[in-house]
Parts: structure tokens; C-alpha cells; sequence
């Protein structure tokens, strides 16, 4: 999905070989999706001489990490070789033994690694292993590369409010829906597949109004990973208005649901759902619920990551508001046509140069891909 | 830029290590980009046992072919290996000796090529080294496939008109400028750069009116391919209102400029440009001069290939009369807001059904690939 390695600062070191090998280890990685989290998703590969010799991933919250289930499987075979990681091998004992202990032990001669563990630094693995001799390289590339792979991830290292990616799908004239916004599929079942497997990712999915009220979605991952932990749905509801019959409050294989709503509607609310879903009172403003307090809320709860699924005014509003993390845009070979809704409203009110700087620093560091008739796009936010 | 061999049919009896090769020659041609047209792109290996022994291009118009070149390097060394072709080897003497000779004579085993040469069968290259007891496997995949590869000769073997490309720079919300159509750049420097490259495999670069009265574009091939024969600028005139000085008629590195007006208004034009450019005489409607004479008219020039630069309206009318196969969408990370020019302009007089189907069957067949922050989708019709 990503050539994460290239052109990254720190990386020139490395030879073509070592890049190679790392950008497996990262290829490697991404098998965790869904399954790891709030873990990092890592990859290992240990090669002697440009030959592989064992590749592994790290599988499973509270499994072997990647270096040690690489090291595993070679016993004796791994001494003298290179061990590739895309991520710093931990020093610390968590959940399993730290991984720096079991690379020396090995015998491994040498350590390439991409991203830095965050806030280690002497602490970390690197500097550990070559305190004890070992070489070392790493870490390469920079926090944005990394993040770009493990968005929740680094993401909790700096900020205690939820990681939030937008997932839109547009028309090429950056369309969601037709005219009267009635429910119909831009996209391809290939590009459906890929937002069940998304959604696994993440400990929440985020809906507003309109569009609980308009397609009653059920909200759970239903794709190539079954999450380890199901994502709770999230439904705004300003006025109080959801029903206990909703598909994404009825729990059937999801995460169980939170119900947001204005604190005067709450109790309202609570009686009628009776006990389907959490319901969660947040202050609402005149533009709706406030946004940053509702993130407040989802973080108090454990939610670390929401995927917001529309509608288009909601992911506006967190574009607006700055609590919009990454988007996730699906681009459909299709032309809706004038009438149709916006994906990014902007409506005559707001001001040009808020319009002008409403993505700005917001790039692509992974590459695009397609999904049969469809295009994903994924941007980052800057800084 | 593609991964042309996936799920190509046909190419179930080929080996992991028999695409990899054929996905590399496909990778190779791509080199004559700007260089070979009209003839197709090609690129051959020469490899034995999964080594690859030779390497090579179609590089320029008239020299060498990719195949004859691969072996011309190995000489009594290519005994005995597979070769790996983008297309059928050629049967027949042109301006080169045929390669299926070339391959014959240099003991080649086993020939593995991608597409058919159009309108070759029983007289390819590829049935005439079959009966002469060379291996061969080929075509794989379909014609769409190859043509995606290769546009403007596939498009050249079924039909009259040009082949058509727009290309459109789009921000998220679907829109080519800003409030009032001032010239801005959505786009940054990695994109600009990659459409200068594209031009270099035009013969023609086509603006409309109002493109070129805002930018006055010089429309010339000032990247990293310097075209074999530099594209013609054809700017649309229907008024008759070019002069002498506007840079694509200054023919400063550029091919000799063609201003398209109203029968009405060519004499009155030729004299005002006083033998600067050709002007072409083609019948105007109620909505501009017809589309369709003007690409007959650019035929008749000896134009196989149009790159269409904008604006909307015109793109859109291409689009409309089906008299585009191919779109290069650059997508920009930016927000323009709703007062922006549209790229896919819609009036309110079209009937949603026009609107529905503008881009029916229309399909992305190579993959998407980043230009710094920018991301470019090509679109092929389908069919």
C-alpha cells in the first residue's frame, strides 16, 4: 500500500538491500491490522546475506511481538545475521519479554530499524543493543512516515484525544449522494470490502444524524479481519430521537453502542433505549453537539480511534474544528452532477480563506490505491 | 505506474516467474514514452533460470526493436533462454528485420509475451515462431489492458479519430479554479512536472478559447522527455480572435500551432497570424465549433493523439459527444468551495440521466500513482 521508505530523511545509510528488507518488514506489519491495536502494527525479517532466513508480524494484542516470533523460528540459524524491524525493538517487559534481549541473545550482528519507539531514546531498544555491541540503524525515515503506517498508534504518543479518520466517498465532481441525498452506492463492492476491513481498525465508528436516520447501518466490520475487538458505533443524536429497533444499537456482532446526545434529551433518551447502548450526554451549541467534547467523552471511555462515516456536514464540521486526523477518500469513476450533495459543504457564509485553508498541510504519505473501479486516497494532516 | 498482468485472463499458465519478467518488459517499454510513437511502446528481457541476461527498449522511432536489441547484446549467449516481451514479436520487415527472425536465430527457447499485435493472427510473430518449433506464450491478458499501456496504438488500429486525453487537475471538492476562474495552480511542482512529461506522447496539445485568452500557454514538452516530434498546440478560435503574439503561435520549441475557427472567420484570422500557425476551417453550432470535424480535420493532419488541457466546458463536450478515451484526473489536496469553477460542469438543463451516464464504463486500468502531494487517476472508456 505505502513506499514508506522513500526519499525518508535518516534512510541514506541504508543500502538498497537494507531498504528492501525494511520495506518488507513494514509490508509485513500491516498484517496486524485490527488484531494488534492499541499495539503498533510491526513486521520483522531477519536475512543473511540479501536471503531471507524468517519473516513474522506481530499477530495479536499480548502475542509475540514481531522480533521475537522472527527469532523463534531460527533458534541457532539466527546468529551473525541481520535483523530488519519496522519498528524499535522494545526494551521493556510488557506483556511478553523485551524483544532487545532476545535479538542479542540470538546472536544477531545486526539491527535495522525504521521507526522509533516514541519518548524512548536511551531507554529504547536501539541504544540498549548498542550499549551491548550490537550495530545498529535506526531509527530512519520520520514521525510522519511512521504515523502514516501506525496512525493510532503514534497518534496516543502526543495527544489524549481519539485519532479520527473521515471516510468519504465521492463522485469525481466531489459528490456523496444525488440530489435529496437518497442512499445509493458510488463505489464497488471492492472499495465496500476495503471500509469493513478499515473499520476493524479502530475502537469506534462515528455517524451523524442524517445518516443513522437515513440508512439505519449496522456499523460493525464485516470484511476480510474480524476485529478483536469489535468498533463501538456512535451515533449523534442532538434531539434524542433514536429508537431501541436500530441496527447498530441491537449489538449483533459490534461493539456496544454510545448514544450522543444533548444533556436535556438524555435521561429521555436512556428510558427509551432501555439499556441497548450507552447513552452520553454531551453540550450541544447552535451548530449542533460540540465536537471536542464529544471526543473528550469517547477518550474518557476508552476510545482511542473513530472512523467517521458521514455525513458530509459532520466531516466538515471535524475538518473545521481540527479534530480530523486522516482522510480516507474513496474516488468513484462517476459524475453526479450539479445537485448533488457536497462532500466538503462549504456553504455561502464561510469566509474564502477559511474555504482556502481548510486542508491545508493535509498531504498523502501513502501511496494510492485502487480498489476495482475505485481510488483510494488517503491524506494525513500536517504537523 | 501499473501492475498491467493482475488478473489478466490468459495468464494462468504463466509462472510467478514468468509475470515478474513480463510485468518488467512492460515497465521497460514505458522508457519510449514521447520517443517511438506511433509506434507502441516495448520492452524485452532475456532471462534464464529466473536471471535476467539482457535488458532492453524500444527507444526511438526506426531504431531497434526491444526484442532484437535484448539479443543483439547477448549475441551466442541468449541459446537456450525465454524472452520476454510487453508485445507480440513482429513478423514482418518495416524499417527493422522482423525479431521473430532475430529470436529464431539466436536460439531462444521460449517466448513469453503480453499483448497481440492488432490485426496479427495467423501472420504475428507469434504463430510464425510457433511453427518453427519455438515455445510461446501469449497473448496474456486483454486488449483493454494493453491499450491502457499503450493508448494511442491500440486506439490507432480500430479507429480514425485521434485518441483523445483530457487531463483535468481537480481539487477535493471537484473543481479546476477558484470563484471567477482566475489562474491558480491547485497542483504542486511533482504534477506540473508529470504533465509535461504526458504532453511529450502527443501530437497535439488542444486548449479552448478561454483557456488560452486567461493563460496564453506556450503548450510545449518542457520536462523530463523531450518529444521526438513536439506536440502541435491546436487552440480553439471560433470567434476568430488569435493574434500573431500569443506564445503557442511564437512556435518557440514547440510543433507548428493550428487555430480551429468558424468557416466565417479563417480568412479574417490567417491574415491577422500572417502564416504564423495553420488555421483550420470547422463548422460551428449553437454550442461552440463541432467537436467531431475538428478532430477529423486533426486527422487529416496527421494528428493520432489529442491531449485536451481544458477548460471544463470543453472537456465536458468531449466527454459528452464520446469523443474522449482517456482522462488524467490529478487530484489536489486542497478545498476550493462551492463558488469554484466545476471540472465536470453540469447545467441545469441536463437530464439527470445524461448525468448518470457521462462516465458509464469508463474504468481505471492503471494504477494511481502520487506526484508529491497530488495524486493522478487515469480513467480509460470502456469498451
Amino acid at each position: 500500500m505505502s513506499a514508506p521508505l522513500a526519499g525518508a530523511a535518516g534512510g541514506d545509510r541504508l543500502s538498497a538491500t537494507d531498504r528492501a528488507f525494511l520495506g518488507r518488514s513494514v509490508e509485513l506489519g500491516r498484517k496486524g491490522w485490527g488484531r494488534v491495536h492499541p499495539n503498533p502494527m510491526v513486521g520483522a525479517v531477519v536475512a543473511r546475506a540479501g536471503v531471507t532466513l524468517a519473516e513474522a508480524h506481530h499477530a495479536e494484542f499480548g502475542g509475540p511481538h514481531a522480533e521475537a516470533a522472527a527469532l523463534a523460528e531460527l533458534g541457532e540459524r539466527a546468529r551473525g545475521a541481520t535483523l530488519y524491524s519496522s519498528l524499535e525493538p522494545c526494551a521493556h517487559t510488557g506483556k511478553t519479554p523485551p524483544c532487545a534481549e532476545a535479538i542479542r541473545a540470538a546472536g544477531i550482528e545486526r539491527v535495522v530499524y525504521w521507526a522509533a519507539e516514541p519518548g524512548a531514546v536511551e531507554g529504547g531498544g536501539g541504544a540498549w543493543l548498542r550499549r551491548r555491541g550490537v550495530r545498529v540503524a535506526g531509527p530512519c525515515g520520520d514521525v510522519a512516515g511512521w504515523a502514516a503506517e501506525n496512525p493510532v498508534f503514534f497518534h496516543a504518543a502526543r495527544s489524549e484525544r481519539p485519532f479520527v479518520a473521515l471516510k468519504l466517498a465521492v463522485s469525481l465532481d466531489g459528490r456523496i449522494a444525488p440530489r435529496g441525498g437518497r442512499r445509493v452506492w458510488l463505489t464497488g463492492p471492492e472499495a465496500r470490502s476495503e471500509v469493513h476491513r478499515l473499520r476493524a481498525g479502530f475502537d469506534a465508528i462515528l455517524v451523524g444524524t442524517r445518516t443513522w436516520k437515513a440508512d439505519d447501518p449496522m456499523l460493525t466490520a464485516r470484511g476480510a479481519v474480524t476485529p478483536r475487538v469489535p468498533p463501538r458505533p456512535v451515533l449523534l443524536d442532538r434531539r434524542g430521537e433514536a429508537v431501541r429497533d436500530l441496527r447498530a444499537l441491537r449489538g449483533d456482532g459490534a461493539g456496544r453502542a454510545i448514544v450522543v446526545t444533548a444533556p436535556g434529551a438524555a435521561g429521555r433518551v436512556e428510558e427509551r433505549l432501555g439499556g441497548r447502548g450507552e447513552v452520553v450526554a454531551v453540550p450541544a451549541g447552535t451548530r449542533g453537539l460540540e465536537l471536542a467534547a464529544l471526543m473528550e467523552a469517547l477518550a474518557g471511555r476508552g476510545v482511542g480511534s473513530v472512523f467517521c462515516e458521514g455525513g458530509g456536514v459532520l466531516a466538515a464540521s471535524l475538518l473545521a474544528e481540527g479534530l480530523a486526523d486522516r482522510l480516507y477518500l474513496f474516488v468513484a469513476p462517476v459524475v453526479v452532477g450539479g445537485g448533488g450533495v457536497p462532500a466538503f459543504p462549504v456553504t455561502p457564509g464561510d469566509r474564502p480563506e477559511d474555504v482556502a485553508t481548510l486542508m491545508q498541510g493535509w498531504q498523502p504519505r501513502l501511496d494510492p490505491v485502487r480498489f476495482g473501479d475505485d481510488t483510494l486516497i488517503v491524506l494525513d494532516r500536517g504537523g
